[in-house]
């Protein structure tokens, strides 16, 4: 086609609009793109991100136009780091020509641990939630991580004769980032959540690391209530850490549902 | 197992804790039971519930007892209605022996409809969340409705020959309810989305009836900004509704990703 | 509109297709019905089915009529019982004009069961699957139930000083019934595979039922191959199951992955 | 701990079993590892692997040692191409002691597209499955892709004054390949699936590719049933492939359930 057809196909988005109602969002979501992330140590590992990207639109204009949120991502390198993240938004806002917006990624983020005894190592697997906001001139980034962990009924060991029912629970971290402040790296939210948790969970473990685990969980026994209250102890002291949500779910053996906590905090309050 | 038995097992959740951390909500989360629910018409209807249950937890008590949720569940009578619903919490609270608390159910709920030629009768299935909470001794009740519409693109039909690309979308409202007053029931809900849809879905339709909503969705174009401002539009006349929040999400037939609008208005500011 | 118009909208469906591809199922997916489901012990109680209706489609025809599936649904009653299940297959293959032709309803059940010690009654939910199928002439069925247990590890047991991890775990069984025999009820299977388990779950467990389930556990370890093993054994010795076909999965708390095994058996060969 | 200690702790899965029941697979699954795609044109793209890793468990041995897949995995470089993945599972049953085995991997994987008539670039998704398994010495790998696509329904088109209503769906074909043959890639069936539908789905459209892709689909209206057999019609004379099974599902734009269509053939019959 010529560039000529481009100009004479309405712009229909671009019209004007008479209701009168601002949208606070608008854009595009469940866009998979794959991505390339710089952990703690510096080094980068490939991984595939989910997005959503979004900008306020006014009153008056009728519709946002949803292929620039594609051209943005993909005239953009899409390397994801604590450090680097808020970057992104302006040039975002720029490209769909509006003032405020807001870019979520979740992704899968490994870790290599090494096995508590026998020190053989594998990878564990966290989704990993990024959301940096434009809003009034201020950004704001909030980062978000599930944390699977073992956990150990402190009431079934206490009361009965041997063994404790345990199973596998999901520490979901959520935190408001103080920009100004040192880096918060995903990598301190897992060591929040699996030093919180009656054992942390390994790719692989030979026979005395799976003493070694079993052993440590019963000598470790904690409820959904203190898990939760552990990692919001840890996070108060946190000056990096503005505002956060904490949830604790167990999906219980002995049980068909879950056991269930959650705290809210804002520190600015 | 002797009475005597029960009573020198410890409670361990009853101790005492000295974290000084409350918890916002502590319980049971994805519990599946029976329900019947009774609509605008006053009919009854039959579903499965997936609920969340939870209360606050002072700083100085270790835990909550999560097996009086289920007591508690299946000593009533599950019969959800707009009317009775907030009648739940308090002896909900008692039974935990705590002030604050929030139940939250999810469940499918029928429709039937004539379609719009033939008149045939058929179902259309609808998620529906329902939430009330008690906090400072005040009871307040939110409705969230999941309303699955076709959406036709104005763009694509403003720049094509012919046809013009459209797909099923998801209208989700939520809203907090006025209990002071008229009752709102989630037809209402449905109604407002339905109607602000390039055309609403059926579960049957003969050729008659397809020729129909064909026509009608291609005489209706909407943008999910259009879906979502006309929502809002109906919404802010609706006196029963304190505060609410809207999305739109359309699963773009043209790609392998939606297109998504936001909006979220209090009243009560 | 009038009669007259429904008589010349075309019948594209209704076409003839030179493609020379017969079609071995075609029909719709996905659809929620309300259903009541008649028990083992004659009780009944209502569910949420999710239907798939499909028909086999000769070469020369170009389409099936979906609508009459809704049609035929509409007009039934719906009630689900081990009897009567097959009965359903001759009148959808006579609505859609076919010899061939299969029925697969998936819904909740549940059952209701007394705590161990304290005797307290609660319920717990089963996924369940129910397949017919009419192909030359011969009516088959299929029971498929997911069946949540818990497992208790032998070789953390043995190796550890104290403790053994457990967790929740899935049996699941799906066998071809013969509708010759004694009827098979859902039940049946649901008992196989809780008897197979180190245990089974329940809706409410006061402490002294805790103290019970936690040592029954612990006296019964378990791996994902014994427990198949063990249902395994079971169905072998049950003349109502021609063929089967078992899964157990296992979702480690010590893992973020699972332990799987899978047998299949087909006794008429 | 000592080397000593590990040599005294019990091998429980090593021991023997005396049911007399052959397991089919036992393993683990739902495992995550970062994996490498060789595709078609030599180019190398990361993605996230989903394992799911299985050995047969002959009637005399207790179990499996699950630990051994995890070994056998990270010892790995887990680049996938079309020539190579077959030689994984030789290395996976020589570590697994066994003569029997089977390898899946879930993945997405992208295409780099230009769009029909900007030419603009963009990734699209897709869920590509691969799987090996070796039986009485004879290894088979099969191929399964999930391609998002647009199908416009001719019934709709043909009854209606304008318009017609169109929708994203699903065309998924698995192959059961022919290691002798030329190499079969994912793009292949990707291509098959995509020139069979009314039209692909891109991530980028400006508004000549949006006309484009509108008027494309309304001059190539497409049953669910159209679809499976063109892709039944090109996979037939495919030499590559011994034997197939299709599905096509429209997530229809008019109702809240699937339009769907099967097909299954063995060329070896």
């Amino acid at each position: 086609m010529s560039t000529n057809q481009a100009i004479i196909l309405d712009d229909v988005q671009g019209s004007s609009d008479h209701r009168k109602i601002v949208i606070d969002r608008v854009g595009i979501r469940d866009l998979k793109y794959p991505i390339t992330v710089k952990g703690k140590s510096g080094e980068v590992q490939a991984s595939i991100g989910n997005f959503g990207m979004y900008v306020f639109l006014p009153a008056e204009k009728k519709g946002t136009h949803m292929s620039r949120f594609i051209e943005f991502l993909d005239g953009h390198e899409r390397l994801i780091s604590a450090e680097s993240f808020s970057e992104y938004i302006p040039s975002m806002l720029q490209k769909l020509e509006s003032d405020q917006g807001q870019i979520e990624i979740q992704f899968t983020y490994f870790l290599n641990k090494a096995a508590p005894v026998s020190k053989k190592n594998s990878l564990v697997d966290y989704e990993v939630s990024l959301t940096i906001e434009s809003k009034n001139g201020i950004i704001s980034q909030n980062l978000k991580v599930i944390v699977p962990v073992t956990s150990l009924c402190p009431c079934s060991k206490k009361i009965s004769e041997y063994g404790a029912h345990n199973q596998r629970s999901h520490i979901i971290i959520s935190v408001l980032i103080d920009l100004q402040a040192h880096p918060l790296h995903v990598e301190d939210l897992i060591q929040v959540a699996e030093s919180s948790a009656s054992c942390e969970l390994y790719g692989i473990l030979k026979r005395p690391d799976e003493k070694h685990v079993t052993e440590r969980a019963y000598d470790n026994p904690k409820f959904a209530e203190d898990m939760i209250r552990d990692v919001a102890n840890q996070l108060n002291r946190d000056d990096r850490i503005l505002a956060y949500q904490l949830e604790t779910e167990n999906f219980e053996s002995i049980h068909n549902h879950s056991a269930y906590a959650f705290i809210e905090v804002d520190k600015r309050d």
